[in-house]
């Protein structure tokens, strides 16, 4: 079928790639001229045959906010618009019925792959109405995994974004079980090679899993992670995942922890520590580390 | 090789089995006479050529201790005694010092596979001296999973079980993640799939594990967990990785969380929040729940 | 001087209160006509001799936002508005864009107090333009505590409304740190008698506050808690300060804590914890608690 | 009556004039002969009237055993030992048995004042028989603040102890709760007047206390703490604390976070989060931050 993919970024032109390999026909713009393929959005959607089917790969917020604007002028009734950029899932219900009345579908989904998806396939999480789906269904089948799993048809419009979102919470957690455990076993004098027992975990353990492996990876790259500072950026979804389970009463400690981790680590300095610090010399007469 | 064995039960047991059919000959002892092949220590010591192997695969605490004591009593010089059992890392140095002054060997070694072991192998992290490691090493490689993977010499005495006990903290927070996850999207509406946005997962994404394998399998039997209470016992090694990150001052937030929620599970009513109740009525006037 | 007062309930009742006794004129409004000065709005609007201060004291959400609705069409320009409820500060700026359209001020205020308000006196922490908050002085020197402490102008709209959230963020940690300590001193056999031991604290020690105080007076009328359930709502405050925490990139352990043991406390089974059990289950044949 | 006093740092010097003041007779010893009443431990037991009360505070550990053996050979029976150190309350239980073999009684104190106990009094918190207590109880009503509240028999042999490293928990989280309110509302750009904000908190809000003042002092020395580094110290009681609480299985999510606030921030870059860096490079690409 023909695709039209709007942001061809480190994901999106990879996505092009797999799409093409699976014998589709994509038409890719992006703002960039020297990676597109068409030089307008009016150009690509010129150029595909309706039932149109474009596919947004673009910034969450601002960029997929004009991109669907400017769709939903261009487009015709039949068409169906995915969302798969990192959008938060509340803004996919406005885009849906934005669409909707011009009689334009809409999908969202979450993708997940990062820089293996172009050879090992994407996970997809997708939601909207099952005709919706179905138009897109072959590009889905392209992108996704060999075999039967990694891609589903979650629910309803923002049941994608909502899954990957919680897809990342939980990586969040994951990674930080790791680290933690990581910490720890770096400071014990006994054991003696922290590397070799992370790899040995590869095999026959309960925390097996593909973040295992990527973590083997990184300690062959560089044992004691000597080169790197202990600094960590969080994307948006981490941080909608505990704004859903306020929303909804759940408890994320684990989750939680692992976000403020990262906000913590961003700190040159720590302002609540300093209060802290200032409380103890205000009731003990305690030192305080001057700057 | 020989061995002898000492403990049968669910862990015990599986293990002669897979350490016979990889050929090697296992004497094993258990108070319980239906699962034992000799009578006492004395006969299973007795029956061993020297230098002998013997793996104590009893539970923690008293009953390692006293069968230790007696094995002091009744091994030989160049003898190598195995703790294979859930022992606290501190208890190993105390053990190996108590074996050495009479010339036996110590390895103490943490054991991972749980009912899966017998057939996919044992995940093994052992301490101690390269000496009397090596006098255990055919046993290992029988016990081990097929592939380099899947054993570690770890380091030092106690470093078996160090290593052993921090893979069970991380995977306290993996279960943790994951479960925090699948509370939030089943209290989501639009997503009508939990089962199979978990599912999809296991292939193409960043939080693919075995741990989310075993997710699937349980939620196949019980689609909504609604047969189950959320109700979770702890072993002892939870507890123990976060004592010993606090002896090394390593903050370990997300496994923490993880063993708390545990604690709380089990309480039928939580003191805590009855404070928490309680003030609220004070200040505020709020109405509590009484009994 | 004169004041508008919407909002007659167990706060603003009180507040009414307070305010006559230090003088001051004040026509209350409230839907309950058996509570009310006056039938309406707009009668309310019209005993008040300009520039005319109304205070809001309505439940934050729907009813706030109407009522702001029906004061920008009877007010006139110079007279101010003060929203005194719990709305969340993000509403506050709105609302003062809303009414300046018109001419009319806005000035947010978080007040603090519960039932101990009309004898002690309620804390104030408002927000706005000086020449705003200058009209409504007087009344906030008749609400707020004897003394120079109790009350303050926090800054621009919404400071007010963001300085009391945190005020209950904290609260919410501070609570959650006596009952913490409380449920751990009850469970040591040593310690025979933990209410003596919380009246002791209220001297000489670091911990010393009011609501410690309270915590006593709980403990007076009922020894352990035993009349009560640990089941603890949350309002608003708790939750948005969280966010408000995300949305700046600050980590906050101990007041998120706090929230998530609230929410915890009001489930009745654990969904997370029933995905641990089968989780334990399908690896290590544990034994679950069915139902 | 008499006291005999050993150790005479900060904490003991202002105790022996705090019980001075009261009229009561001190001896105090101390191994720096500048601060001391006598030159040994003989001495001082020399000069005492049986039976004896001598006060040990003294760090907790090695020097509260050594003076605690070096007293049980020179004390008779019917005399008692107080323990006002620090100590963990499980050493408790071990000074009563050794001294009791001597017929020498053991009382445990937790004593809170800081710098501040000399003129306001010590908070005081023991544990023992109550015939030993009486021997005591003239010191306790000298240190102990004036009134009715700040002193507490809590219970048996280490009762003292124990509620008083439950009190220092409580104020560890206690703290955690102000500092993270005070670091949110200093990143707001509405809140113009954080300090104003803490001072006027001190009158009419439920999170009045002395913890509360003593921000305000800090903040009044220093308003945005921009002299001090964010870097806390922990003693042994918060840790003591978590770990009782892993003993009892009673969850302490406020008080642990606490903790680990303060053990991240000793660190000065944090293993765990190169780990957590690593990790989202591995798998996303994502940029790190080399040193």
């Amino acid at each position: 079928m023909e695709l039209g993919l709007v942001g061809l970024g480190k994901m999106g032109g990879n996505m092009r790639e797999r799409i093409r390999r699976a014998g589709h026909t994509v038409i890719g713009y992006d703002r960039n001229p020297d990676l597109a393929d068409v030089h307008s959005l009016e150009e690509l959607v010129g150029k595909l045959k309706g039932p149109r089917v474009v596919w947004v790969m673009v910034p969450a917020g601002a960029a997929t906010q004009s991109t669907i604007d400017e769709l939903a002028e261009l487009l015709e009734p039949g068409d169906v618009v995915v969302d798969g950029g990192n959008s938060r899932w509340t803004d996919d219900e406005k885009h849906a019925e934005e669409l909707a009345a011009k009689g334009i579908g809409f999908v969202d989904c979450g993708v997940s792959g990062g820089v293996w998806g172009l050879e090992n396939g994407y996970a997809l999480m997708y939601g909207g109405d099952a005709e919706n789906v179905a138009k897109v269904q072959p590009i889905f089948d392209a992108l996704k995994p060999e075999g039967d799993l990694g891609s589903v048809h979650a629910g309803k419009v923002g049941a994608g974004h909502f899954a990957k979102m919680v897809h990342n919470g939980i990586e969040y957690a994951m990674m930080q079980a790791y680290a933690e455990g990581w910490e720890l076993l770096e400071k014990v004098d006994s054991v003696t090679d922290v590397r070799e027992v992370f790899r040995s975990w590869q095999e026959g353990t309960v925390i097996r899993s593909w973040l295992l492996d990527l973590a083997v990876n990184a300690l062959d790259e560089d044992e004691h992670l000597e080169q790197l500072r202990g600094y960590a950026q969080d994307s948006g979804e981490g941080r909608w995942t505990v704004e859903a389970a306020i929303d909804h009463a759940v408890p994320l400690p684990a989750i939680t922890a692992s976000l403020f981790a990262r906000f913590a680590s961003r700190q040159e300095d720590s302002p609540q520590m300093k209060m802290i610090a200032a409380l103890r010399n205000q009731f003990g007469g305690h030192a305080v580390e001057k700057k």
